[in-house]
């Protein structure tokens, strides 16, 4: 497959998947929708399922969608031998800067759509913040610990990600997103699980540039957490898959 | 296959797609229920789990259910070669006015039995409003975006159903149902995701027709909303279908 | 298959449905429980994933677990050539009965089950009625209205049930699973979705006889409605069946 | 297959388990967090997918991850020949303690990682208790019902494993996830369903050794009633497999 495929692929797929991603968090956190104060299991599954639409349209590349996915694949090649990005995508160099781009440029654009989705609502939201629609942030402030529950919730996907091959069934894309609905209901607490350095990083970005009425601040010192906690844990989930999956 | 087939399995299917979404809104939001209050995940859900069962029971027409669906397909087809609205019901100006007759008189249909289920709760529902059980409104007013809202749900909603084959698994019906709860708890928020012409425009002539007590406006106003946005959001989905997806 | 086994996985598998159907139920509605007030959401997934269970336990029997569903296959064989109740269980005055009564007995049994994994927030209940987790009951006391709303439940779970079928996918019991929570959200509303005779009136008897403190009336009055309104849905589903589906 | 590897399988996956399973009811149960007071339904949803997660890690021994499940299995295997651990492991007093031992372990390291996620909020929790977040408790204590509510939850969950493969289906770990739920909303209510006595022992080993700011009693009073409840249900799951199932 042309990297050109790949990068196409992952564009689509991250955007549809940061469109109904953020757009959980607007229905919910914004003024004026009929999700308004739907809760935090609705949020987790609208994320999950934001996954699981995202699966489907990016198949031509095997539906990274996400930086830890690639980072972590990457790792496991590393001792391991056979492991490729995708079917006919080898892991070299210009694939991974291929796919790492499409995922950050992808989730930029979702976040764009989300926007455009609801901007009425952004237009009117009184006193509600904005940030929050588009990027993560901790509800207790602490660099190290935000680091760890960061690293911990991207373990837990990448890793079992890495698994689900050796259990045969039939879900397709609904096995990974109730793997997201499972860690934004567990671990997604102290952080609000970023688990994805493009799904934080590409809607901060969004949020930076887009003309939303008295915006908030985009929160740039906290941007490198989400970034680095789940680059850790997928380095780590392919670590570990090196040696007990392969 | 004949086309009398098609209209009724569009027929019952799309009345099962509405008895089951309308009934869920009926459920929530008049008193006296005892899912009176349940939320907006509730509301999500129920809609999504109504298109599981009225893709079951249209089995024999592809279970299109939605005008956009429809539509969407029409569009791919004109760029790619072999599409079909199912298996053995090739895409005519015949087919096509069948399905959409169907879907529009499925949707009016359910929407009339969904009054039959909640007949007591609609008579004695005091303040509560009724049009809302039938049909789409936005929660902020404003032509333009509440097109953009349902033109970007309906693109997702077709784009993805588009893009299920290439992704095998055995879902069935299932896949739909999630997409719609995504779509619903994403997307949702801003105007009531008709993202279904058909959906929106039969239960309302129902709800104009029916004779329910103290009945508030049936917004005609709007009504070409949640008609027109989906139509867009379908021919973009079929589109970009018929340059990705082919 | 002999009766015999019928008859015991009949049993079986409703004492499973109802002893999570009514335990659901109990956990919402009783205080004193982790699920205390836990909402409609809750109740419908509940319902829905006992059925779930349910049909596991009585695979060798077909899993009809519901007195609809035996009538409804009645029904539908009139019209068409070759239905049974299950792989080797042909339909006989005989075979109806082993369903029918074990479908009761093991609503009964389910019943008493949930008692005794309740049975201190049963003793300490405080105000608290008792009935209603055992059966089901009007939310607007209306005999014709309460029978045409179960009529209508019962003839979607039936009627899909029936057409499951034609759409090969590999959900298993999941299938009729989440036509339940579709049921349940969106047809509950007015009756409590009885949807199964031996649903509500085996757990009747077992309310009726049961040593609960300060028990509430057993409400014989409105028991045959659950009973009745399910047949004549059951009917029509299978009438329409043996024309639509055969 | 070697012993040593069904531990490692059983750590990592009944970790798993447990880092998810202990972290919804932490995002629920404590302060500042997104999950804060998420409700009944979101820890049954938790902990249900807890589990799918943790089947998928631990494919290579069967994914046990419960005592009482390898406690079924034993019993099971009273009656019946041919049953297994898993597939190449036989049924002997090692494998057996493997097992065992694996799962506690397993537990306990989940625990210590859900406390690692969750540092900054157990710190700085306030009034909240910690020991809810390790282990299960009742609502209302009676040693004798308390026990009777374990027996019962675990009985179901137990059986209905068994009866999994009698009812082909290509769900894999979603099928136990589900049931998982099912036990929790349904039987979750008084005792706050252990089912499993290395979910409750493990992290109660944690709670007492960790050191958590202004820790609650450990409550070893009632630490032997999440045992033993659920072990009596996996026997009598096990006595009625081998009749009913073998």
């Amino acid at each position: 497959m042309s990297l050109g495929t790949v990068f196409v692929s992952e564009v689509l797929g991250t955007a549809i998947l940061l469109l109904l991603g953020c757009g959980v968090v607007a229905n919910v956190a914004l003024p004026r929708n009929n999700g308004t104060d739907g809760g935090p299991l609705m949020v987790n599954f609208g994320w999950g399922l934001a996954v699981f639409a995202g699966v489907y349209v990016a198949y031509k590349s095997g539906a990274h969608l996400n930086p830890a996915v690639t980072i972590g694949l990457l790792t496991q090649s590393l001792g391991t031998d056979g492991v490729t990005y995708a079917k006919g995508v080898e892991i070299t160099a210009g694939s991974t800067l291929t796919y790492l781009s499409a995922e950050l440029i992808g989730a930029f654009l979702g976040a764009v759509l989300c926007w455009l989705a609801y901007k009425k609502q952004f237009d009117e939201r009184g006193e509600a913040g904005s940030l929050g629609v588009f990027s993560t942030g901790p509800q207790i402030k602490s660099t190290g610990w935000n680091l760890v529950t960061e690293a911990i919730g991207t373990f837990v996907l990448v890793f079992v990600i890495m698994a689900f091959g050796k259990t045969p069934a039939q879900l397709g894309p609904l096995a990974v997103a109730l793997l997201v609905v499972a860690i934004g209901a567990s671990l997604g607490g102290p952080t609000g699980y970023a688990i994805n350095p493009a799904r934080d990083l590409g809607p901060r970005i969004a949020h930076a540039v887009l003309p939303i009425p008295h915006k908030d601040d985009s929160n740039w010192g906290y941007a490198w957490v989400p970034v680095v906690g789940p680059i850790i844990g997928a380095v780590l989930a392919g670590l570990l898959a090196s040696v007990y999956i392969a």
